[in-house]
């Protein structure tokens, strides 16, 4: 009999980022600022250094201290990835056994299920509560479920919305599992527990330069973890998992704390005035009809006839995310935050 | 029960590259052509077009026109990884069901089971007979043990050793297994089956940029395959994979056609010598056993008392590869493998 390609692959769908060109894009949960030349200068000169014929340093152990001076973590626990994605596939393939359980939640980031199952660990989800996660509720369900691992995003991608430091480390402290918080989001807020990774046996922090450090080109997010774990990140990954570029271009920009923060405090204004300006239109709109507080640089809105407003969107050259019927929206410049806000008044009933 | 690390996971070994700084580094099989002065311009020009904050093209599209020009393959069939690395444990985890079994061969390229030991996949390995690969014992293994996957590289990593066109295809045609041939160094020779792709519903080839076209840094590889499984690489990968930095240095490395034959051509002579020394070596020094034809960048070499000249060398200033008590040598300048010749002449008895 012939090779035939599983069934299961067959079906396989591709997670679908949005590829058309658009004017202004809100999609993707981007930073909107780029470079300022005086940084993009110095990541060039930085590039201009690597001997393009050696392979990377399989550590990125600059990288990594760069890194860890900016949050204040020992560098040693940090393992560097190609973006978080490469560290949750890296997690789940390697901390799972096939069959085994991974806990998350809905909504959430929807890559975690996907990489889960790639492994062929068993996905259970809990269903959040008007959007809220509930750490007593999580607790539970991984007792009944004995998940092996449980992974979500603090504030969470898409609800906006952020669980507090204490009901975290409740999860982490009462639940038997490996438990996973990826803070991508976690720049602009506070209550990151990346401070604790060395307090537990069970904890893993995600972070990423894609979002309050504007740097998504580069693909790079770090793992942060004890000692042991750490190790075992280490050895399961791909040895020259970093690129040279990206790590020249990391260390470059990651030195520049005062402009990494300014970018961070800008985008949380923006963010602020996009989630006001969505308010006011509430006032006058009924077919919005929720708006979630945000601790993160999106706005998310139950919205009625969303896919409708979605495609209008897209004809008026903006792209946001359409996810089971909320809009889920990145703040952009001044412009265009205004730009989506009457493009939105005008769609809306 | 609190959280208790996998017993596996505890035992999990890194692959281990040679980090230490030598004079010179023969280890890691790459060009020892970094790029020059001008092309390096066009690449950092390339790299200052790049918008930081936005994420890379999911499908990297123009880098794989590149690539498909400049080996005339339709760049539709071709999936860019982050480096071949990526695309075997992506190939792996998906195309192989926890359980199902994984052929490859020994020696080769270590990698292949580690990444499908990840995957919960059971690995059979046929052993060479004198370092030689026989289709036909790769056809009866794979029946034997009902392989879904065969991965192997060819020219093969370490022992320099090349199959012959018609047998790669004997194999493809020949089992019901997919089967992924590795041409890392297929640029240094001939009988590349990357234009069979489109006749075969059960073969993939990888392919590299950090060998013959010296762009180890930027972690580049492509897996090409008919629009099947092209479809299903494509929605099995992080959406991310391939930075922007590694796409746009590759698209203006890629472009320069006579620049890459030309490095080849070099790195060609350069193993002609290397090998030439090795084989004048041997005449004088019985305890080089045996030198293995090269269809690479390197050379093989069965040395006596191989760890005692392995540790000369790196004395010496000089990495190269020990492996089970061969030693691996790629091909450096000529001056590089001057001083390695000299070397062991020195070390030899």
């Amino acid at each position: 009999m012939a090779y035939q390609i599983p069934e299961k692959l067959k079906k396989l769908q591709a997670y679908e980022p949005v590829t058309e060109v658009y004017k202004v894009r809100l999609d993707a949960n981007e930073s909107f600022i780029d470079l300022p030349d005086e940084i993009r200068k110095e990541v060039l000169e930085a590039i201009s250094q690597v001997e393009f014929n050696r392979y990377p340093d399989p550590e990125a152990k600059e990288l990594c201290q760069c890194f860890g001076e900016f949050f204040q973590v020992d560098s040693r626990l940090l393992t560097a990835g190609n973006g978080s994605d490469e560290l949750i596939s890296l997690i789940v393939q390697n901390f799972l056994e096939p069959g085994q359980t991974m806990l998350t939640v809905s909504p959430d980031f929807s890559m975690y299920g996907f990489y889960a199952q790639a492994a062929g660990a068993k996905v259970e989800i809990l269903d959040k509560q008007d959007m809220v996660l509930c750490a007593e509720d999580m607790i539970q369900k991984a007792r009944e479920t004995g998940a092996e691992l449980i992974i979500f995003s603090n504030p969470c991608n898409p609800t906006a919305l952020k669980l507090e430091r204490q009901d975290i480390l409740q999860i982490v402290a009462q639940t038997d599992a490996l438990v996973v918080v990826d803070e991508a989001y976690m720049d602009f807020s506070e209550g990151s527990v990346l401070d604790e990774i060395e307090n537990y046996g069970n904890l893993i922090v995600l972070k990423t330069c894609s979002k309050a450090f504007g740097m998504a080109a580069i693909r790079l997010g770090f793992a942060a973890a004890n000692e042991e774990i750490t190790r075992i990140l280490k050895a399961a990954k791909s040895p020259y998992n970093v690129n040279s570029l990206t790590q020249a271009a990391g260390c470059a920009v990651l030195k520049h704390r005062e402009y990494l923060q300014e970018c961070t405090e800008k985008i949380k204004e923006s963010v602020g005035e996009l989630y006001a300006g969505l308010k006011a239109l509430k006032e006058k709109k009924q077919q919005i009809r929720k708006l979630y507080p945000t601790s993160t640089n999106f706005v998310y809105v139950d919205i009625k006839a969303g896919e409708t407003v979605f495609e209008g969107l897209k004809k008026a050259g903006i792209s946001v995310r359409f996810m089971k019927g909320y809009l889920r929206i990145c703040a952009g410049s001044q412009r265009e935050n205004q730009e989506i806000l009457q493009s939105l008044e005008n769609l809306l009933q």
